[in-house]
């Protein structure tokens, strides 16, 4: 196999130029650049830039485990996580495990500490015990995004405060004088979404209300699983005013449930959602909901994966579990999708 | 550095076992895998999965090439890709460019041939400059959903009859008693939506209308796009009782164009997109659009792509700029957007 050495012969350039050119750094014309193409065509020669990586003692990716690439909360947050990388010139893989274990384990035995030198985890189905596994075979792990600031998960983290988030958007409808309220949560009751619904419960209490009397739904994170859980809350309870749902993806689907039963939001229904992906701005009417900070999260994510990536083993051990970067609070965005609950309407 | 050899020493067991626990093949038990994942903790053995794979002379990965990850075509797109690379144990890293050729030149020359076996492009604004020199440096390059089964673009792709997507729309439209019809194209004059702009010209010229004399804006591919070419074509011309937009995303903000008109969608205006992403159909209302063959389409691309790697230079030489798969037909989706024109109404 032909050296980096003779393609710089045979373009009769040095060495650093044609490094230059298969790094694309510093500054190469464009006639030496093609000299430089065409000698690396014509010897056969294959740039190894993973063997360099892989022997300079760092993988060259960072994998993003995701439990939804439809989701499009994902590929926003996927977005910018790439925009953090690529000022370092890493290479993202985005690994989508269908929020399924299984699967999330093999990529993660496959990828992680060879391929990738460390894995963001936007995923609540994997397995903690496959997340140390990995640890333990050298690639660094940060849960973004997790949902607790005030619980550790045992593993380093960002955190952003989705309890908060709840607790602003009931407020929120309660400052519009909503008392009937239904809950749509977009996960199992144990699951990620049990912050937000406990969030809900908080501005009830806080308003004298008593939230567990309000009627819940456990619903799938989409817009179809919303659209379901909002057309039977409100074929069931006819007198509420507003819904209450712990996402975007199923506050959108519960507007359309909204729209098939002839249901004007807001006059006659308001909805509220968390997380403000592009989809809340761009719906008609366009969605209230709270903002998680999903940049700042990402950019976080990655100085986090960054330094642990770059600690030696020995300064990374005692306390590396416990970890924990703290993203801005979540801020409501009052958009067209809520409004004052009509006086004396039965809805 | 400890060798695999140590570790199955270590551990107590052989070294195909320490493989296939490393690369989740083969049955191992729990209490054996564990016996194992503590052996490389404890020796600190790093698998070089990617170094094998270069010794062996293959890429770990698949790149994707893609203009804008935050398009929720690309997200559906990647997932249908990911599906069929699974199946052979091959990782996907998906690149946005953002629609820059240079910063797609920069993800080319970096990955390409590397840590990239082949490269997949579903992106119209790299200079196919760029990708020859990617094929000449041994990656294959395969372009997904090229527009035109009838022209050659010079590069192996798989295809995908736009043209007929353009014209099922507008026959759709005419065949409704649409005659005063504005179009929205999400491309440049000579962009990549000139193809269907074409099928519409053809569907009128078919129904002996001069669709020339349609008026036309070219737009961003975005929902804001959309809405804004909308919001313009719809005050210029109130006589306007349809639109034909070349691409899904315009469409939907063509119809928030019009709630924000005030204009009832299908009864005072019928709008028809071309893709079908998943967001056609979660739409209130639903969208009519000309579904195109995604699934099918990564398929073929992988499928194609896999066959360049493998073959050997010789064989791959002749011809192989000019291989290209078409996949099937697209089809009319009838939904909820489209209405028959309203009889003696100016709208």
């Amino acid at each position: 196999m032909p050296t980096l050495v003779e393609v710089a012969r045979h373009a009769g350039v040095t060495p650093a130029t044609v490094s230059n050119v298969l790094r694309n750094r510093g500054r190469v014309g464009d006639a030496t650049r093609e000299r430089v193409l065409a000698a690396i065509a014509t010897l056969g020669y294959t740039p190894h830039l993973s063997a360099r990586a892989l022997a300079e003692g760092r993988a060259p990716t960072i994998a993003l485990m995701v439990s939804s690439i439809a989701n499009p909360f994902y590929p926003e947050f996927a977005l910018a996580v790439e925009n953090a990388l690529r000022r370092s010139g890493q290479f993202l893989i985005i690994c989508n495990t269908d929020g399924d274990p299984q699967t999330g384990r093999a990529y993660l035995d496959q990828i992680a500490g060879t391929l990738s030198a460390g894995v963001l985890v936007m995923n609540a189905n994997l397995d903690f015990a496959d997340l140390r596994a990995t640890e333990r075979r050298g690639a660094p792990v940060v849960l973004c995004m997790w949902e607790r600031p005030h619980a550790e998960p045992g593993l380093p983290c960002v955190a952003v405060d989705f309890r908060l988030a709840g607790e602003l958007a009931a407020a929120h409808l309660l400052s519009l004088g909503h008392r009937r309220i239904g809950v749509i949560v977009g996960s199992k009751p144990s699951g990620i979404h049990a912050a937000r619904y406990e969030g809900f419960l908080d501005a009830m209490r806080a308003a004298a209300l008593d939230g567990t009397a309000a009627p819940v739904r456990y619903a799938r994170d989409t817009t179809q699983g919303g659209h379901d859980a909002a057309l039977e809350l409100l074929q069931t309870h006819p007198d509420l005013t507003a819904l209450f749902t712990t996402n975007d993806l199923p506050a959108l689907g519960a507007m359309q449930a909204a729209a098939d039963l002839g249901l004007d939001v807001p006059r006659q229904l308001s909805v509220v959602g968390i997380t403000d992906i592009r989809l809340a701005r761009e719906s008609r009417p366009a969605l209230t909901t709270v903002a998680v900070p999903t940049v700042e999260a990402a950019e976080l994510a990655v100085a986090l994966l960054r330094e642990l990536i770059e600690a030696p083993d020995g300064a990374a051990g005692v306390g590396r579990e416990s970890r924990m970067c703290v993203a801005s609070a979540p801020r409501l965005v009052i958009r067209a999708s809520t409004g004052p609950v009509a006086s004396g309407a039965l809805r």
